[in-house]
């Protein structure tokens, strides 16, 4: 099945989302992803009058509840652990997760600082119906991106990412390079930074040059420290088969420990 | 079973920690915590021959692997999330302790972010031997916090916290409230802050005056996100039978989820 995300972000050059949305409807997309800010939420009302499934992907209870209001079908609950935006709440998923137990009354996934069966496991105990992983794919045999970057992800560990435009309220953790610290470098400046002085580093052109090339320091690419779990570059079915399997095992594992008390 | 802690950290009014140390060997404590820097190690050494049982608190991976070299009988694990002192890595517990369990040979609890049955499920998932939980255990009965304090936290929220310190890479999670708002401010000034204009905002004397008194803008004071969490101030012993009755619930109902495939 096909599905579609639209993210409702700022941008160099913003997108003209609601002709994107006509045409995903038009051509018959079941199911849609949102994410981002109010922006999304007209977006949200085309998909579910057009009978599309959506997942709206958000980094905060607050902005859970708002898109349960307008018939989100499922949320997508993103930690501070997560690669690209993770808001500005920083709120790890540990915690994040617990608190959507109890206040969420939709489905959610799970994303962010999840690479293997353990945390798959601690997900589905966090009261989450599924993950939803980027950094991983990145890392497997089917993914365009470059080998070296492949391997540059192996090479890295859980400490290789940074945060840019944490001064601008916009956020991302992307892959700790050159490009990325001279923005945080300016972004930390006394008086800070604007945008138009960073554009040219950040430009999603320069970011297309790291996949298509193989060289980490050409632009800005996000990432999470998922890294620091990958030690191969898989085919997407090993690496599914491996966090199924091994989460399955630690779901039995923890639940043998439970040590009921007699009842007699 | 009375066990002590001893954290190792930049200070005001630094204590004699070896002369701490000595007093706990010879009062026959079987029982010690250690927390902080390298300066953890002599006194690790100390405990570790009077035959003290030594668990270790750190933030990352590396630091956990330098205190099993030392000879550590258990580790704390400390996420992101947690109250005090995150260290400067910024690592999730969902991250960092699916780290430890690939990573640590020694075994380990889970700190940070863990407040309920459903953090305690999602630790033991993530490998951990149990938890240790700060934040809760301040809004119970038998916690000595004034109770004006044991309700502001009912009333916080996950975004009730804020890093102090940061800029002097010492950083601290603190409920968020004037005194921490305002050290935060000076740290962003241009050219930062040294620490002794901030001094006297963060004592400790002020910091106890918040948990005596009652006013929680009285200092700096520790509370981590789990706050969010918190809807009543339970006795402990309510706390803990609720925490393990709801993890042991989650653990089933997680593993009950696992469809094992036919072997036929």
């Amino acid at each position: 099945m096909i599905a579609v995300n639209l993210t409702f972000l700022p941008s160099i050059s913003p997108p003209p989302y609601e002709q994107y949305a006509k045409v995903i409807i038009e051509e018959g997309i079941k199911v849609a992803e949102t994410a981002g800010g109010p922006a999304a939420i007209p977006i949200i009302k085309m998909y579910k009058e057009a009978g599309i499934f959506v997942i709206h992907k958000c980094t905060s209870i607050r902005h859970a509840q708002a898109a349960e209001k307008v018939g989100v079908d499922m949320l997508s609950i993103d930690g501070f652990e997560c690669a690209g935006h993770p808001g500005e709440d920083d709120v790890g998923g540990l915690l994040l997760l617990a608190l959507a137990a109890r206040k969420l009354k939709t489905p959610y996934i799970a994303s962010g600082g999840i690479g293997d069966g353990r945390g798959l496991a601690a997900a589905i105990a966090l009261g989450a119906a599924g993950v939803n992983c980027g950094t991983v794919f990145m890392a497997t045999k089917e993914s365009y991106v470059h080998d070296n970057i492949k391997q540059a992800m192996v090479q890295a560990d859980e400490r290789s990412t940074t945060h840019i435009f944490r001064t601008l309220r916009n956020t991302a953790r992307v892959f700790k390079n050159k490009v990325a610290e001279e923005v945080v470098a300016k972004e930390r400046r006394p008086g800070g930074v604007e945008f138009p002085e960073i554009a040219p580093l950040v430009s999603g052109a320069r970011g297309k040059k790291v996949y298509d090339n193989g060289d980490p320091d050409a632009g800005v690419w996000s990432a999470s420290g998922v890294m620091g779990l990958i030690d191969d570059v898989p085919s997407c079915e090993e690496l599914l088969k491996r966090m199924e399997r091994d989460a399955e095992k630690v779901l039995l594992e923890s639940a043998a420990k439970v040590k009921r008390e007699s009842k007699l």
